[in-house]
């Protein structure tokens, strides 16, 4: 097999290993005569892979006890629809927007009819950096930001502090590297990132937050509900906790959370410098203050200083039939981006930054 | 390996024929050098897979040209609240009553405050049938059935006609048998019983009904936003779609629907002859005329009539040590339960059967 070096922003990368044992236990679930996605989610079969997805979750990640982990459907897109109706109590919900994805979030605060602020933006400057002086209301119902912006590349290095709840959308930075849980008060994830393939979100949840929701909401769109039953009020995505619990062995076995974050400083330093020093052919998206781990935006620059989106085009396609796939920017800002998560390796990172010295070389 | 016979209620089992497949593409998909879990959303690769289910589904289904096919999350239980957000529009809905399935869709619209009536219940009779004489109102803003009740083993052989439009929770026997489509307005399932994996929600809704919802909608939770976008407003879970994609080319690939139907009258009349040429020592739960070809639900009886539960207990246990698991009823009326769904083969049934005669010798 030829493995490619997946670059894509997600659905993205899985670790091989990972993906080597799913296959080989895929027909038949360690000599059960079934397969795992065949298997009753009330089985114990599966009841062993769910309860110990949760465990390693916790013991991962240092997740307090009073936090309920909860495996839930529908991404982080759902979840904008949640927060304000599990959280909002009647006072007012307080955002930051720094990019595409909390603009999303804070339009379902908007349509649920919710009293909501944006206390901070950087919308001014295309989302080139998370906002300075960020000053929650103590008082508020939820503060509410995103850790990491997928698009823009860029990520928070140290949350703010406040004594309303706070509420992280990581979900491109899940498990990528410590959290404070004395600053978090919910945290999420899509999957599809960090921690498998689609069709799973992942919320941590402080337990009195949980309590929260009144009777009118929804059965399925209750946090309560799915805390209560541990997850299994109704069939659970299994096949997708499956391969989440796969990746977080993973994890364990190649040291934890701060190992990987070690890991991903390593990756992205070398990207980084790669593009720092390139005397201004490639130029990050980020303001260096605010550069993600997982995701680097660039451009690639005419000697004037203005986007060259020909050559843009160019190095994505020539990438690709190097063995790089996924580099082309989200088409709201267009340039390159390649996300770095987790499962990428370092070989893969290097071998981006070969290709992108040699592409300088032919094109400038 | 020895392959089991899964006779459980979901997630259930798949042709083995498509999970070696999928363990054969599993780490590197059709020599791309990824795994289709770590495809883009938004790739060709992936495209491919998502459009071709799609369009099979519509194929194999007869669906009409004027019906969306979405591919959601959350399983049958969120539907039970998105139906009553986006299809009550000031008017009354109405519910048939025929399990634990459809009181909860009925909790769902109580909930959320709008006007419902229950117009026809087999509560009394402990769901042991289909209510006859369902007499919906033809003003109605939409009505309400469960084809097939997964724990009772009931199941409409004919649909009631109603001018209003009629909505059909087919959770537990989607692509089972062709359906009438100038009956029904909406029919959904989740996927974890004849449609692959747990964690996709495939819905059916004529287009006239997706433009129904109002702005106070949260956007995942409208259908036109999956509408209007394929499915692919956020990221579907891909993996679950492609093991979706192969089931359906499995049954294309064994005469489609009508072939499947076949196959699953003649499974459930096995089933069933066994049971009622057993001098009572089986009883099937369900009255004859509304007996499910999907899930067969009986009891073993004392000579005087009762149901035998430390038989049944070990009944269960001797099949699973004979290779037969599942077969446990559900909780909240005990007894046995045998789910014969399309991918169950007719060897796996003529096994029970025989475990069944050779059960009864020695007990009896």
């Amino acid at each position: 097999m030829n493995r490619i070096f997946n670059f894509g922003a997600g659905p993205s990368t899985i670790p091989l290993s990972v993906l080597e044992e799913a296959q080989k236990e895929l027909v038949d679930y360690k000599g059960e005569g079934l397969s795992i996605m065949e298997a009753s989610h009330r089985s114990k079969m599966y009841d062993e892979v769910h309860t110990e997805a949760m465990a390693l979750t916790r013991e991962l990640y240092s997740v307090p006890e009073d936090y309920d982990i909860l495996f839930l459907q529908g991404g982080a897109s759902l979840q904008f629809a949640m927060i304000p109706m599990n959280l909002s109590i009647g006072g007012k919900a307080q955002y930051v927007d720094s990019g595409s994805w909390s603009s999303k979030a804070i339009k379902e605060a908007k349509i649920q009819g919710i009293d909501y602020e944006i206390v901070a933006s950087s919308k001014d400057t295309t989302y080139d950096r998370i906002p300075s002086d960020i000053k929650f209301d103590d008082n508020a119902d939820y503060a509410y930001i995103t850790s990491n912006n997928t698009i823009y590349g860029t990520e928070y290095h140290e949350f703010p502090t406040t004594k309303a709840p706070l509420i992280v959308d990581a979900s491109s930075d899940i498990f990528s590297c410590p959290i404070d849980w004395s600053k978090v008060d919910m945290l999420f994830a899509g999957a599809q990132k960090n921690a498998g393939p689609s069709g799973l979100t992942i919320v941590i949840i402080k337990k009195e937050l949980v309590a929260r929701a009144g009777d009118k909401v929804p059965t399925m769109l209750k946090y309560k509900t799915h805390a209560d039953k541990d997850s299994l009020f109704n069939t659970p995505p299994t096949f997708g906790i499956y391969m989440f619990n796969l990746i977080l062995h993973w994890l364990k076995d190649n040291g934890g959370i701060e190992a990987i974050q070690e890991k991903n400083q390593t990756k992205a330093k070398l990207l980084y410098d790669a593009i720092d020093n390139s005397n201004g052919f490639y130029v990050g998206h980020a303001t260096k203050e605010s550069r993600s781990f997982m995701n680097v935006s660039y451009n690639i620059k005419n000697s004037d200083g203005e986007n060259n989106s020909q050559l843009e085009s160019k190095f994505a396609k020539e990438a690709t039939e190097a063995g790089m796939i996924g580099l082309k920017g989200h088409r709201s800002i267009g340039g390159l981006r390649a996300s770095i998560y987790n499962a990428m390796t370092l070989d893969g990172v290097q071998a981006l930054v070969d290709f992108m010295q040699k592409f300088q070389k032919e094109n400038s």
